[in-house]
């Protein structure tokens, strides 16, 4: 308390000794602009003073406006304290990292055009809000609360709720992985998912074999950590083997990255022959894998198309990043990493350094809903949602866009490719004149060379939106070849 | 669909090329055990052929003993594809990272000694879940359904929730804080904080000052990204003015990080005059700080000690790292920086690139609660609750054990310095074998040398448990000098 300093002398009135040390603090910047001065019942009491003197004390200096007072709030100092050193002005820019430099540069909310009110928008592949099942969500945070009470707001485990990493353990079972020696670690999203994983298993100038186009933050990402990436190209079953083989003889890279299901941003569904060749590859240079599960939720229920984890019995060189929050609730950040116990012990605590932990009440709410049953009920109405959605969209473009080639196999994009003289980049300027925007295709190439592709994606937008939006770009593309 | 790739012939049965079609799959791995094949209904449907002559099929696999069947659920494979690839073991540690090796090697809840039900621990600084409003805490919820819907359940932006972000500004503004040029950044707690701020702004070989003894995280994390701290004494006023200029003169260190308030683990208030001189010297040689504001919430409502940044006015090179989670709802992850405007900028593009963002729903929520007035009945509640406490212990420390030196001042621990011929880990050794657990004062040193101290947090345990505790602590100490 600022008057535990103050000792009362003989000399002179109390309440002047008061206002002298109340302006001294001022000068000192003990006390500065807005701060709230000790309650009067406060100072008379630590001081064994009268009330009235203090009362007299703060009133002098109001009237000398060096404090102002609100009712029933307090009262507080007016007066800026002088500063005699010069303002100090560091560069940040200068201090950055090459990973700071290149996340900030790679950023493409800064980098590309932006939405604005009004605009029909083909960038995102966020999901559409309104199929969440709010009442469920309601329902199952209630009983959270009910069944944990505070225990689920308090300090919690880095590698996940117990429950939930139960839960996907069961679920990844589900889908044919051997899980005896496998494990589960929580993770703020997909995206963190790899964060954590190339922080911890690469070093600057590892190699990284990726399908050609990718994923634009796993670029951004493995640029950030220095990794050179590799790209390999795809047909219409998936990346293209004899390639991928070519590539980890030459370049002996240290990881293969894949997107099996609706690869981002090309859409396509690597067959499970595909699947069963890569996975052979994998195996006989021993070469380990981040497996992207993206939108794999999506492909239908009978679907024999397993990920390529399931194909690893026990071996464990596949390690599977999974996420719901490509379709289900994005705004909780909720993925986890699946992997041999060993690994996932390691990334544990590469988890708890970074974060201590994914936020434990949306991990409970989380894994209660999906125990309802409402999200089985939940996938079956988004997959004919977006299945309805995606058919629409091919039949609207093959109505207004003439391209070299459509892929994409529903999820909540489709990616085309035009003829090579169409600049996208020019493209795009002139369909977002018009408002509509898209995602120009360089951005999930390594060079950003000349690329005369774009990625549509759907979900959130309405039918007509589709058609008004898909027509104005047939109409810009139609202007190269007229 | 597995039968999508069956065409039917008329030299056979139809059921026996079913049965064919589906030992093949399995052969070559295209279905694997347990996973579910499509339903009589389906096939029959797909291949315009009679369910019965489906049902046929699958019953035959089934007394084959290939598949079986799960009532209401559907038929299976029961049976293991023949691997013949020999399973491929990668050597993850050999894989490691720097980062990642320090994080796991300094990870204190595996190198520590564990909690064990009925014992009594002093290890935890996490705040006491009971005190917890969590019947504000529900409403705060249901009003944020309510207004925002699903909404705050899709995806947000990378800064985080504009209305927390205001809130948080308010909030620094009448810590007396310049905010004019200033903004906020939404983290993973104040450890997520830490980690952008270092990955961003700091290279290997970089040299830190800190506060000697400090928190293990930032120690642990500096180490981690080859940061080399230098360490600096404090007196029960906070960190040695003298030797920090002496230090920053000797080292020229990119960055002081200091914890103003209820230091971890010392519990050292740095007194407002020292926070001042400190300030001159940070001025001076223009070096940039990190200052955490670790439970700066607890300091009294009346206290004129305010935060570093707030005597910086315009100058930008104080950083502030905020988090309520060491008092209230941790389990959330909620913390903030506070930096100028263009430093936010850049450190928002490295948070997108982390881990997009933090939960909407948590920070939606917690705003809530904290605009219904929660918050300052909460801390009224909890500032008296700790006090008692740290009454308490202090008390009972002075009637039980031996020391040279007792700091903290409040907050949630205390820190005692022993005679130099104790071993803290042979006292913690023996402590522990009689059911009590303390944080050992060398894993708050950067060489882990020899140490005679101690942090107890006491936030968590009941008064008896302090008594029986700190008087076994104090036998064991009493069992050198006798």
């Amino acid at each position: 308390m600022i008057f535990s300093t103050l000792e009362i002398q003989d000399n002179s009135p109390i309440y002047e000794q008061l206002e002298k040390h109340i302006e001294k603090a001022i000068e000192t910047g003990t006390l500065i602009k807005d701060s709230k001065l000790p309650s009067t019942r406060e100072v008379s009491s630590v001081l064994k003073i009268s009330r009235n003197t203090v009362m007299t004390a703060y009133e002098n200096l109001e009237s000398r406006g060096i404090i102002y007072s609100i009712k029933g709030k307090g009262s507080f100092v007016k007066v800026t304290t002088k500063n005699n050193t010069k303002p100090v002005e560091i560069d940040w820019q200068d201090r950055m990292s090459h990973y700071g430099e290149v996340c900030e540069a790679m950023d493409i909310l800064k980098t590309e055009y932006r939405y604005e009110k009004g605009m029909i928008s083909f960038k995102s592949i966020a999901p559409e809000g309104n199929l969440f099942d709010i009442e469920e969500f309601k329902r199952a945070f209630l009983d959270v609360i009910a069944l944990e009470g505070e225990k689920i707001l308090n300090y919690g485990y880095a590698q996940g709720y117990r429950e939930l990493i139960e839960y996907l353990m069961h679920y990844m079972k589900g889908k044919g992985v051997d899980c005896e020696e496998k494990d589960i670690l929580i993770t703020n999203g997909f995206t963190e998912g790899l964060d954590i994983l190339l922080s911890t298993y690469t070093k600057p100038g590892d190699k990284i074999i990726c399908e050609m186009p990718t994923h634009h933050t796993t670029l951004k990402m493995m640029r950030a950590y220095g990794i050179e990436v590799i790209g390999v190209a795809m047909d219409e079953q998936g990346i293209l083997v004899e390639d991928l083989e070519r590539k980890i003889v030459e370049h002996q890279p240290k990881w293969v990255y894949l997107t099996p299901s609706y690869q981002n941003p090309t859409g396509i569904v690597m067959s499970g022959q595909r699947r069963r060749e890569v996975y052979k590859i994998l195996c006989q240079y021993e070469i380990a894998c981040i497996e992207d599960g993206f939108n794999e939720e999506l492909l239908y229920s009978g679907s024999h198309v397993m990920p390529l984890i399931s194909l690893a019995g026990a071996s464990n060189h596949i390690i599977y990043l999974g996420s719901f929050s490509k379709i289900l609730f994005p705004g909780l950040r909720l993925g986890w990493i699946m992997a041999d116990k060993k690994c996932i012990s390691t990334l544990e605590s590469i988890k708890r350094a970074k974060n201590i932990h994914t936020s434990f009440l949306d991990q409970a709410i989380f894994v209660q809903y999906m125990k309802s049953g409402a999200f089985e009920r939940y996938l079956k109405k988004v997959r004919k949602y977006y299945r309805d959605k995606y058919l629409f969209v091919v039949e609207e473009i093959n109505k207004n866009i003439p391209y070299k080639q459509l892929c994409g196999e529903g999820g909540l994009h489709v990616y085309i490719i035009l003829d090579d003289n169409i600049n996208e980049r020019e493209l795009l300027e002139k369909c977002y004149a018009r408002g509509v925007l898209f995602m120009p295709g360089d951005i999930f190439t390594i060079n950003r060379g000349n690329s005369s592709s774009l990625r549509l994606g759907f979900a959130r937008l309405e039918d007509k939106e589709i058609v008004k939006g898909l027509r104005i770009i047939g109409e810009e593309i139609k202007k190269y070849t007229d």
